[in-house]
């Protein structure tokens, strides 16, 4: 089982997003990650589909959150760039074979499909229960409040401030 | 993210197995859950080399669970035919781009991989806490108590018996 690689990129957008003043263009975002362009483009497509940022047009367009971070949880991120579809997928396999089971008596899950699908719940109750605005704090506590803000004036210069003595964290 | 689909067929022959009298030959599991033996081979393959099952070899061979079935948990056979790796793979983006965390300053995960492992935690979680008993007695639960039973009959007889007035189930 495994994840998307997109969602971790689109994740650290999000929280780079939460610090932007202005949209910010999808090749900055690009360029902060150091990651291809057209790469990141589709991860950023996939949350704007979902209607977590939306693009600003224009010579100062970009990328900007279309919400609160505090309304915008991990698993939305996830959901938008992975799809929402379960882990796990039942095939019915008590409808097969010399003793199937009939299928109009196969009135709920059976037991081996609730049993994945309730660690699925959990799944994403756990993703559901942490935002964008705690990433962002996570961040502020893990490096300082300086972290974010210097990915704030890094993001705020015509070509970017490389100079800046502050880590790039999210 | 998706699941190999051997998890689902791998767990329905361990459930099987809690109501065999016998070894159970891997050609009659695939017989009684409709798919191919190369196929359903490879799931006991990976279960044994986990340890959950063990082949008995001879005339009267085939597959037996190595312990008690409460003693083997859903979590088990999804490790033992999916592998153990979690769903989300940090690449330490932080470490990348012109604002980089230097890397010895990344002395723990970051706060995404923090939040994104809290989940895969409770999805370990919650299918730790369910045992292929629970799922057997789940079976009962929702069919009645012949269910099990009726399977038991079919593996039992020379070339099984499909005349069976039961359900198969698990």
């Amino acid at each position: 089982m495994k994840l998307s690689g997109g969602v971790e990129w689109a994740l650290h957008c999000c929280v780079v997003l939460t610090t932007a003043t202005e949209p910010v263009p999808a090749a900055r975002l690009a360029e902060l990650h150091d990651v291809s362009g057209s790469y990141l483009a589709k991860q950023l497509q996939a949350l704007s589909r979902a209607g977590l940022v939306t693009s600003v047009q224009g010579k100062a367009g970009g990328y900007v959150l279309t919400r609160s971070p505090e309304l915008i949880t991990v698993l939305d991120v996830v959901t938008a760039v992975d799809g929402a579809q379960p882990a796990f997928v039942c095939t019915e396999i008590r409808q097969r074979g010399p003793l199937a089971t009939p299928r109009e008596t196969c009135t709920r899950p059976c037991p081996v499909a609730r049993a994945m699908a309730s660690a699925d719940a959990a799944w994403r109750a756990a993703l559901g229960a942490v935002t964008i605005a705690d990433l962002a704090h996570d961040v502020d506590e893990d490096y300082g409040p300086t972290a974010l803000a210097g990915i704030r004036g890094w993001l705020s210069g015509p070509d970017g401030d490389d100079t800046a003595d502050q880590h790039r964290v999210p």
